[in-house]
């Protein structure tokens, strides 16, 4: 059910918050051991938060749409009473003491969070195949990627555990998971969402975002949390950015994703190429790493030996980046502002595949599409980390299926414009 | 608290099954994101087992000493309405529908299951790290191996989430890990108690045992689970089995183990050199391997891209073995029998350590023991494997501490001197 459907439900009296939680733990206890969506599941907690919505609805009070909803949060997200891993051993033992300001703000929605989801460790990885609680798993084929770093949330609403999710997304954690999966995703502007309480990963890159199984659940919890009115109509210019202007794209998912678009009722134009549409990633690699590095440093002295081979080598590789390769990246982040706000004149909405690629077998390193070998992890984030750089808003939707699994297309729009964003969204996805 | 003690309280009215779970759960959420001790954690199924379990007591019903007291099962073990995953993908989805029958005789009991404990995939494999839920982690180092194959229910007991736990053995699978986490491991006589409704691994070889943080308490347990009475005196004789006549052992091991058993006042002897020393684990994999493919066999042609590549190839070499080297791995079997019944003529109880190494890094897969170059996994088995071609009762209990980790003593008896084995196994483990 969508959240707009247990809404009715919950105001009606046919079901409650108690029965809501019964029931998504009934579904996770069934399919968590071998999917991995949860890290932790707060049953206690949940309940509890379940009870009390319940006796406010009993008292007349109602906070909103999210009232009496079952939701789960990434685990690098503090939960005051509960540890935070961030995927990593090397939390073992901590406890948050405080609630992240995204957790603060869903329980004044009246949200019930019934657990915290598994992530790639440090959020540092799009393949969530390297985390302390294993990796997890595509729904639609259990040995195939959810997509990282945010697989678990993905994982919790592609499986029906949970309406609503929260993760978090630096280059493509979201979207990427969400694409994977077959659910909505959605990388709000840069801070339009609290990172307050939220254990970075690069810290002018990080974005918080969402997960849900509709367009209008994830408008609806935007809505909630971001506290800005978001409905609106449709009725903007969409320009397509050819995806292999930016990465090598598997051909059946540019033209899937391009034949959606021109069935639809949305007006839609070839953008002009992309500047150095290839460099992309690698400049967003650039202040990530170096970001990250500072942000884990403390980890490499003390108990390097808890993290996985692969993040660990990923961290230090973030400590060779000189001030001057910085430097050099912030400059060309800021000439994509340009170029990006440029085709903003001509466009209400930009529109790309999010992946070029299908979920890959969990474990894969390289894959060869349309004759290129090529990275994974790279190719995964190839056509989502460019707007990390822009911090401009991107949804993902999905956009039909290949080989059996869901390719989808992402949607950006410039801050202040995600009503436009939204409504081209449902336009092309419109039910599940 | 160990399970004598909580008996006691509980009586007392000092606390309660309820309270004992929510104690249990606390603990479990606080460290199992980062330890995966557990596959499931069955809240809601603890809390209404624990609520009948005081409704009982209060009604002046007594289920004896597991009455209201929090309880692990490995998860390859049966749980009506609950998956039972093997540690793996393969079992995405499935659900049991009955109770096995050492679950149902916990109940009977009135043991109140919290969940369902990691195992390395399918019980094959002593390293805990290669599961659909990623490694369980030893409490005492988390980069290190808890051991396995039924490392969470070890970890749940050292961790201090449950005081007992459920494993099964097969060639060490129990004493392996409580020997490299610090807690005292059984593995019963064959048979001793039920594997019905166990998911096999190589049928003449598996064995269901116990985990707790004391002999008195694996003791009570094993009372409770094989209805067998077990209390008696020492004073058997003690034949001690160099450990580097069955396998190569760090010398400081075997040092620290022997000395042990000098300082206490048990009767000890050297037992003499044993037949073909090191080829018993080759013996025990060559059964093992055939019986392991026999049962997983299908799994090969519906979903072996769900299968970890490690364990996968141990499965395939499972269907090289021959029908002739199966029958001559039979006799060499009848003959180790032979051998052992020979050996208990002249003593009441056989002593080696349990393991000839401390638990190795996360991973490992070669170590260095004394300049030999050793296979981890079949190190971990070595000592531990031929009582699985036995299948007489043998227990681990903790030694002491080498480079600060644990390091474990082994005793093994004809069955039906179970009373022997815990006297013993008291004395030179007297209490936490």
């Amino acid at each position: 059910m969508t959240i707009t459907e247990l809404a009715r439900a919950l105001r009606s009296g046919e079901t409650s918050a108690t029965d809501l939680v019964r029931r998504a733990l009934n579904r996770i206890n069934e399919l968590n051991p071998t999917l991995n969506a949860f890290a932790l599941i707060d049953e206690e907690g949940a309940y509890r938060s379940a009870r009390i919505a319940d006796e406010e609805r009993a008292a007349g009070i109602d906070r909103g749409p999210l009232h009496g909803v079952p939701v789960a949060v990434k685990d690098l997200i503090d939960m005051e009473g509960l540890p935070t891993t961030c995927g990593s051993a090397t939390s073992f033992g901590a406890t948050a003491t405080e609630d992240a300001e995204v957790v603060r703000r869903l329980r004044d929605c009246g949200a019930v969070i019934v657990g915290k989801t598994t992530l790639h460790e440090f959020a540092y990885g799009a393949t969530g195949d390297r985390s302390v609680d294993g990796p997890s798993r595509n729904p639609r084929d259990p040995s195939r990627m959810s997509g990282g770093s945010s697989g678990g949330s993905a994982v919790a609403v592609a499986a029906g555990m949970v309406p609503l999710a929260v993760g978090t997304d630096t280059a493509g954690s979201v979207r990427v998971p969400a694409a994977l999966c077959g659910v909505v995703g959605l990388k709000p502007a840069y801070d339009a969402i609290s990172t307050k309480g939220v254990y970075p990963l690069a810290p002018s890159l990080d974005h918080v975002g969402l997960f849900a199984t509709t367009v209008e659940d994830v408008r609806i919890g935007y809505e909630a949390l971001a506290e800005q009115p978001t409905y609106g109509e449709h009725g903007g210019k969409v320009g397509w950015i050819a995806p292999r202007n930016i990465a090598v794209t598997d051909p059946r998912v540019e033209a899937l994703v391009r034949d959606l678009l021109d069935r639809s009722d949305l007006v839609v134009e070839q953008a002009p190429p992309f500047p150095r549409g290839h460099a992309w990633f690698d400049v967003l690699s650039t202040l990530q790493s170096s970001e990250a590095f500072r942000v884990h440093e403390h980890h490499l002295d003390v108990d390097r030996e808890l993290i996985d081979a692969e993040v660990l080598a990923r961290l230090e590789a973030g400590g060779r980046v000189t001030p001057e390769a910085y430097a050099e990246a912030e400059r060309a982040r800021e000439g994509l502002r340009v170029s990006v706000d440029g085709l903003l004149q001509d466009f209400d909405i930009l529109a790309l595949p999010t992946v070029p690629i299908v979920a890959p077998h969990l474990g894969a390193r390289s894959i060869d599409v349309a004759g290129n070998d090529l990275e994974v992890r790279s190719a995964l984030l190839s056509l989502t980390s460019p707007w990390n750089l822009t911090g401009m808003p991107a949804i993902s939707v999905p956009a039909g299926h290949l080989d059996g699994l869901p390719v989808a297309i992402q949607l950006l729009v410039a801050p202040g414009n995600e009503h436009t964003m939204f409504a081209a969204a449902r336009a092309l996805y419109p039910a599940r």
